[in-house]
């Protein structure tokens, strides 16, 4: 609309792919072998480094929809990644407060954030020797978890093999005790990670979409939440998975 | 959580409002008189001029949700307000946005959009000589309306009587064309004005809940629309008013 100034026109380059996660239908990322999250995760990984070559992307998201009331439209299991010519504004925000943290402490937020669960321990949902799941102190939905490595790289893509299955162990498990203790509920999920800056410390976000976002979270962007996170974290706990 | 420094704790107090619309159950917005949504906005009007008396209140949000998928839990017509001690991040950046425009081209961004509808005229749904209800250049939701006062104003709470009557008009128009379009959809709106500045144009937002934002959206803030603004105002102008 604008032709002159600040905000020039868009270049119309992006990718859109879809990552096929399992050749059953019907199964859920939740229920397949850690042997096949781990190569999903895999993929992500080489779908990722293969797209960052294209200099013309500025950001690659890799995201996950699952069930109808989540905005997945096709019922086999699958991620999706999107990759843009700008950096979106939610990236933008969130590296900027990580900005805004580490001038004033001189940490990491993530970090702190890590140290801060471990001390208090009551929203932790799962851990391994390089992944801590949790519900956020600060959770914006009834049962959000993130998946944070608990050492602090800015990128996804340095993951070493051993990480890889950790990080496969963890989401799987944080996974199936939603599913079981929430009935399969709706969910995306969001890995965050960046390319242009290593001010940055890659996590993921779990979001279960158990309540609606209406006119006060769209107008403010402030989102009520009527579950506390030591709430979730302590029914995400007992779930028994042996049955699993 | 942090008891030192930039994230001091936020004090516990606010206020949540709800404006009971008619004394008849099942009778939503749309289908009262133009009088009676006229009594609508002026209650919004003297509850705001009550509430900004608070200093501790720093942002005062009046809105609708209407229908199970946009978040409305009573079945009884009515509008929420909620006051927060804080100015919420989506006031502060879309301020920081009009600021930036203003600093570059010295002019008002709403002003501009407007000025650009009427030129283009295509993705107008309803003008009265105070306000134009249009389907935004970039809209976020397929039927997004926007109406926005002509003249510049950063306060709703100055508006004058006839100005109310013109808005009841046009408000009710937009929602009755909404309704009978799409059957009845779900939607949100958001009264969106400010009194921290000046530097403002005060505007009602409706958002049709007809998609969902997934992970994508979550991730990013970027939606994705599937029906072009131009359309959708198009489909809104063919609405036959004589029924209703």
């Amino acid at each position: 609309m604008q032709k002159d100034g600040i905000y020039e026109s868009m270049p119309g380059v992006g990718r859109h792919e879809v990552i096929i996660e399992t050749p059953e239908h019907g199964r859920s990322l939740a229920w397949l072998d850690v042997k096949q999250v781990e190569q999903v995760l895999l993929a992500y990984r080489d779908r990722y480094l293969s797209l960052r070559q294209d200099s013309r992307l500025k950001y690659i998201l890799i995201f996950r929809n699952h069930g109808k009331v989540a905005g997945a439209s096709l019922e086999h299991a699958h991620s999706q990644l999107i990759a843009t010519p700008i950096i979106p504004q939610q990236a933008w925000l969130k590296i900027k407060g990580i900005e805004r943290y580490q001038e004033y402490y001189q940490r990491c937020v993530y970090c702190d954030i890590i140290q801060q669960e471990l001390d208090d321990g009551e929203r932790i949902v799962a851990m391994n020797s390089s992944f801590l799941s949790f519900a956020p102190y600060a959770s914006r939905y009834p049962f959000e978890t993130w998946i944070v490595p608990k050492e602090r790289n800015a990128h996804f893509v340095n993951i070493s093999p051993a990480q890889i299955r950790e990080l496969a162990a963890i989401l799987k498990e944080t996974l199936l005790r939603l599913d079981l203790c929430l009935d399969d509920p709706p969910y995306n999920y969001m890995l965050l990670t960046t390319d242009f800056t290593d001010n940055f410390h890659w996590h993921i976000e779990i979001i279960p979409r158990l309540s609606i976002a209406a006119g006060f979270e769209l107008g403010t962007g402030i989102h009520i939440n009527v579950v506390a996170p030591e709430q979730a974290a302590s029914y995400l706990r007992q779930v028994k998975l042996e049955a699993a």
